[in-house]
């Protein structure tokens, strides 16, 4: 094996390399490095080859030599020679070494017709242009070091763009000094728990995501369920709850149950707080979207000293962005900074710049108002069927987020979901929601995101629900 | 506390909650409630209000309650109002809550004067037009579902236009289907490590970045040290090793010290992986910038099921995007997606896109070659001033790369450096660079990184560095 690579970027106007290795004469040797590029991949179908004297010059050989190899490849039938084209490479040559098998990768299942599962905003309404202009006003406007190492407290711009605006529209007490960004809730959790900063055990509510479980669990924190019931989880019970020093609570809009938590459930979860040297950890993971009723504030506001917030673009832009917030105590400032590491090493800095400019800019706070009134007709119309064809059925969590809850006669969840599952809807039940230690008697219900279909499915989608759902 | 919030946004053309609570008139519990929002900077000063006719008919208050209210807080100076321009904050209006210390955060140092610090590319050259031209064609070009849940391998677009760069400019043999997206070569560590698809022990460099040490010390990984020479890492010492059968190397060009791994060496280091089940991980960190001599090509390019290729942008375009990928032998493609995740957590699509197109439209490549032009003026520079000024001190690794090594007499490396720090001038000596339990001799020497100072400083910064170099 030799390392004589000869670059020849210019003649192919990109960079590639050629190795003259091995035995034999320099002709043999280059048809060998051509045969090779081309069974590698490095060079393409329809690739045009430089011309021989330009590639003899560049390689140091004589001109006959390349023709003579290039002749070679195309009586092989790797290069294809056409007059006024010049030599390129032949369309029947494939890359080699395309995974034999998918080996143990799983098979990636084929999408639902119907997809009605929660957690999912509507992809299609995702604000190009607005989102393109921001990042053009805040990539022009960024200073230079802005593309050095990265500060792994989130960009200035944006936080002092996130502090304005969660005070203005959730209530928040907070500075600029206060938030860390982050890549997300479960990245926020990572670096609480995997990070140390706090310990388990944490109480959670007994409905919730399995997926924030699981990091949990990865970060060897035990969860301790709260009861839920129609005024949110009872914080009343952490008092009684030995060990327990953190609370995750989603006050805005319980998930996935829905409803806001009660005025006395929050004042009771911030007395906790205060009395123990406890902390709230606050999801507000769709703060944003309230339809009938008042909206309500962030828990923070109630003690910035005692609540953690955490927010993202997720539910309210996209979750393909990958931005995320805390703003916290002060005393978890600096272990949080310590977790997250010298250099940001997470959060692109164009999201971030764009991300504040959007703020800024007041698209944020139109994208919303567009998206509220396009949440709520779709609320509105899953309503509406519902009323008209399972009357029969509660459906509750209606007011607020981007999913409801329909409630089904107790034993029938598994056998509705399995039947969705045969008509090809894409729907979860309750059960995947139900924290294993929860006491509280088990639900039987679906969540039912009705964000995800495109516009144009969305009546079929709620069709066919209604064919799968247990009759009066 | 009562919930009662109340949301005035068509007032004040933005989202802003009141909240009307306490005990008291109507008029007491309003002016409260403003005084409250200016004190939380929720109202920011020169804000204007709604006139008192829209926000009683929203407040569902009489109208001569809200002119009192306003009147009131004009008096406490909250507010000010002015003929013909309405209500609007008072500038004197403070947002409270400013942190009231920094606490245990600590104080972020002054910059430098001159920085030598290696690891930064050059932040001023980030192509922000090329970079934004891109990002419209890929976000006006991407399908809808690119905005909804990620996949955890990283969008399509990007894989294929890598796999397509990577095997042209560094010989490495791949499909799209091998390829996952990350966040950077530390987030790889983390996901192969941390993710438990490999185990330690880990053969590494005896000299190398603390900072990939400490990521791998983190996830439980024992790192054993191999000698460094002329000849790079003398992965020969890798049979004798027992129970290691991993090792990270940097092949193209040893990190810090510089040089590429010499041939043998290379099939060295494939023969043991191959013979003994083991695997190489490849820090192809700044593969693309190499200046006089022949380009090196990706050593997973003799073994692709032996090589984990690990790539990023942070030196090709700026660390602050967060942008890297792993190439995968077959058996580790299933483990690693398992260790990310079943949705995209960390890489957001934007970027991933954008790189996508990037690279597709020939920026990437054009952007290369300005930044090799570049890097290797300031090489030239640093060259021929050590020459003239330093010529009895040897300086290594000039040939590629974004620093080189500047040799110091024995026992005078700490003193050049704290002699720098006292001028301002920030620089590492190769001290932190080697592995606590390396046992060749120690070096000493300067890692000067060429790329980091701005263009204006760059000789004032070489003219700094001279003066504390020891004389002859």
């Amino acid at each position: 094996m030799s390392d004589s690579w000869v670059n020849v970027a210019q003649r192919l106007g990109a960079d590639l390399h050629l190795e003259l290795a091995g035995r034999g004469s320099r002709r043999a040797a280059l048809a060998r490095a051509l045969r090779e590029a081309v069974r590698d991949g490095r060079l393409t179908a329809g690739t045009r080859l430089p011309p021989y004297r330009s590639l003899a010059a560049d390689l140091g050989l004589a001109r006959n030599t390349v023709a003579d190899a290039y002749a070679e490849l195309v009586a092989e039938g790797w290069l294809v020679a056409r007059q006024g084209s010049g030599t390129r490479v032949a369309s029947r040559a494939e890359p080699a070494r395309r995974p034999r098998a998918p080996g143990r990768v799983p098979p990636r299942p084929s999408p639902p017709v119907h997809d009605l599962r929660q957690g999912r905003p509507d992809a299609a309404s995702f604000p190009r242009s607005a989102w393109l202009a921001a990042a053009r006003r805040a990539l022009n406007a960024a200073p230079n070091e802005a593309f050095g190492p990265g500060d792994p407290q989130g960009r200035p711009e944006l936080r002092r763009a996130l502090a304005e605006y969660l005070a203005r529209a959730r209530g928040v007490r907070t500075t600029p000094e206060r938030i860390v960004v982050c890549a997300g809730f479960a990245h926020a959790l990572r670096l609480l728990f995997g990070g140390r900063v706090l310990r388990g055990p944490l109480a959670v509510e007994s409905y919730g995501l399995a997926f924030h479980r699981a990091v949990l669990a990865a970060a060897s924190v035990r969860t301790v369920p709260l009861t839920l019931d129609e005024h949110g989880a009872r914080t009343t019970e952490l008092d009684g709850l030995k060990g327990v020093r953190a609370a995750l609570l989603t006050p805005a809009h319980q998930f996935p149950t829905g409803g806001p938590l009660h005025p006395e459930r929050r004042v009771a979860a911030v007395a906790w707080a205060r009395s123990g040297g406890g902390l709230i950890l606050e999801d507000d993971y769709d703060g944003e979207f309230r339809y009938d009723r008042e909206p309500v504030g962030a828990l923070q506001g109630l003690d910035p000293e005692r609540v953690v917030y955490l927010g993202s673009t997720s539910k309210s832009i996209s979750p393909a962005l990958r931005l995320g917030w805390m703003v916290l105590p002060e005393h978890l400032l600096a272990p949080v900074l310590a977790a997250k590491g010298e250099r940001e090493a997470w959060t692109g800095v164009t999201d971030q710049l764009t991300l504040a400019d959007f703020i800024d800019s007041g698209h944020y706070d139109r994208h919303l108002r567009r998206m509220r009134q396009r949440y709520r007709d779709r609320r509105d119309r899953l309503v509406a069927t519902l009323a008209a064809r399972a009357p029969h059925l509660t459906t509750t969590g209606i007011a607020a987020g981007l999913h409801a809850v329909l409630h089904l006669p107790p034993g029938t969840e598994h056998a509705v979901v399995k039947a969705a599952a045969r008509q090809s809807i894409a729907l979860e039940g309750l059960a995947g929601y139900r924290h294993p230690a929860a006491v509280m008697p088990a639900r039987d219900g679906l969540v039912i995101g009705y964000a995800t279909p495109p516009d144009h499915g969305y009546g079929a989608a709620l069709d066919a629900l209604c064919r799968v759902l247990p009759p009066a």
